[in-house]
């Protein structure tokens, strides 16, 4: 069994006001956009012997969270394939669907199971454990579904914590608006963690399995200042930066803080699938979604931030929740006075749809 | 999919001192005695062809609960098997492993997953449900295991919360010292279970595939009363009881509160086995598991049946702290003043080794 060390982040569990499971509509818009495309996807590209093999067909999301999004893909996945079955008018029954629901070992899977669809068409699982590493035995898997999750680095790039280096990301806890060499270091774990998830799926995915894959991700060329989530990081470490001038945040545990979040560029996303050389890209899409304006979106804003990144900062700074409740009361406050910020931002997906090579 | 309701019971998560996980030692005695017999099991009735069909090795646990036990279980077999693929001297390597660890919806899978073996040589999931329901896929499943689930009934009969019936068993939570007619309803229930969890798994389990499966059980021709968890239940329905006398507890509250939980007897258990017909008999085994002295053992027999029923009382008493542990104090009290009473106990497991037919 493969060992990599990985550090364990996951988004805030249960169903409570803070939860990722209520505060993933942002993730939730981006994600409506996709579902059309999954259809598309597996009308066209799916190969029938998948399908009439006599065995189960069996489907894994990876970073699944605590629900609702997961429930509802697995759900929009499931109805295209019935329907390319029954398009396929084969006289061979409808294989039963095993579905993996995998996320890190810290995930609320005790809500994920709790929340699981009644009236589902399949077999549920849970898969704990990081997707940079193996998660299934080999050739064992039709489909991979992965939503918003794969920018979530395996670990922050050490550089970055590291004093003595030219990449010290201190008084920020992300690459916006830092020295190039801290992008350039997030960029290179991103390209590493990359390599071993597709190293990791090319062994478990069946031979012209699909993987739809869709995260958030900066068509060539746009500024990487702008895109929102970069956006909410910045005003994120400048709200911890304001908590440290007030004494209520120790400077030094600022400077040692970082979100372990890349959002690559379309081109880094070709070129990886490239490098790595196991998959073909069959579709690519760049999706755009919408931006609330300041004011209005400063709660969801701030709340969907919140439920990304509270885990991380209680495991850093500690669970005082007085501490935590002021630094996204902050947030909120930062967001609402960024109107001309806002409007010069923009967030946009990528969809993309591959398929395992044959050896 | 089947639809069946199954009424949700689960043991003690967490990893507290209430936790099944840190009482389960009584458990662990009886599961300690059946590992020799899980290998010999292995070595002598698995069929080589399971593991060299080039297909992952498929190993289910069934009611699972929080760990330890079920990863020392899961441990053992892919152990066993390890070394049959040894004896076998076949040049085809290994297949990968495959673990579902199985249990109620209910159950703490958060404390399961996050303490799953570092170490481990198997790929890992959970599966929330019940095993009188279909789990997984037809013909995916080439070893179940299960330790002390399978008397845990998916209801209390109907007729025994019924005031119109014979069966009514007020005052009591169990058929111990109940008319017959009590333990007759508790076993037409196991009967019916026990045909369901039969009939889902002839469809889960590959041609050949074996069932390890123990669980407390009595001797043919044992007295019911004497059997240890049978008294244990006996004296938490007398505790009930003297807290309805002292207005701490409402009695029609206990009127219709029973255990769901039936010991069978080996002969019953050979008798559904034949009558379902999909598996045969490979091996049985009846092993006794030694009784504690009144002093000695009342702690550690307290804390068991509170990790093993705590969900259910809460559940139908309320969640009120005070009462619960008054309850358990009352039952400690009651055990370590049972010295006659546990002087003529007894413990026992049946070991039963199942193999799918050919259809």
């Amino acid at each position: 069994m493969e060992k990599v060390a990985i550090e364990s982040f996951a988004m805030n569990g249960g169903v409570g006001d803070n939860s990722y499971a209520n505060n993933s509509s942002l993730q939730r818009s981006g994600f409506e956009a996709t579902r059309s495309l999954i259809h598309e996807a597996i009308m066209e590209k799916l190969d029938i012997k998948h399908l009439t093999s006599g065995n189960s067909f069996r489907i894994t999301d990876l970073g699944c969270s605590a629900g609702p999004n997961t429930f509802a893909a697995v759900q929009d996945i499931v109805e295209a394939i019935e329907q390319k079955h029954q398009s396929e008018g084969t006289q061979l029954p409808l294989p039963e669907f095993h579905v993996y629901f995998n996320d890190q070992v810290s995930n609320d899977f005790n809500t994920l199971f709790a929340s699981l669809p009644l009236e589902r068409r399949y077999f549920a699982t849970g898969v704990p454990g990081s997707f940079h590493t193996r998660l299934f035995p080999e050739k064992s898997i039709n489909l991979v579904h992965s939503f918003a999750a794969l920018p979530w680095l395996s670990k922050v790039p050490e550089e970055v914590v590291n004093i003595h280096s030219l990449c010290w990301n201190k008084g920020r806890i992300h690459y916006t608006n830092a020295p190039v060499e801290v992008k350039e270091a997030y960029k290179g774990q991103f390209a590493k963690d990359m390599m071993r998830f597709f190293n990791a799926r090319a062994k478990e995915v069946v031979h012209g399995g699909l993987m739809a894959l869709c995260f958030p991700c900066l068509p060539d060329g746009q500024p990487n200042s702008h895109f929102l989530i970069n956006v909410l990081f910045d005003l994120l470490g400048s709200a911890l930066m304001d908590m440290v001038q007030m004494g209520r945040v120790d400077e030094a545990k600022v400077a040692s803080f970082n979100i372990p979040f890349y959002a690559s560029s379309t081109k880094e996303v070709v070129t990886l699938v490239e490098t790595n050389g196991r998959f073909t890209i069959e579709r690519m899409e760049t999706l755009g979604s919408p931006i609330l304006q300041a004011r209005e979106g400063s709660e969801c804003y701030s709340k969907t931030t919140r439920a990304c990144t509270e885990g991380l900062i209680r495991e850093h700074f500690g669970h005082d929740d007085e501490i935590i409740n002021e630094l996204f009361d902050r947030l909120t406050k930062k967001i609402s006075d960024s109107d001309s910020i806002l409007e010069e931002s923009y967030m946009t997906y990528v969809f993309v749809l591959l398929k395992r090579k044959e050896d």
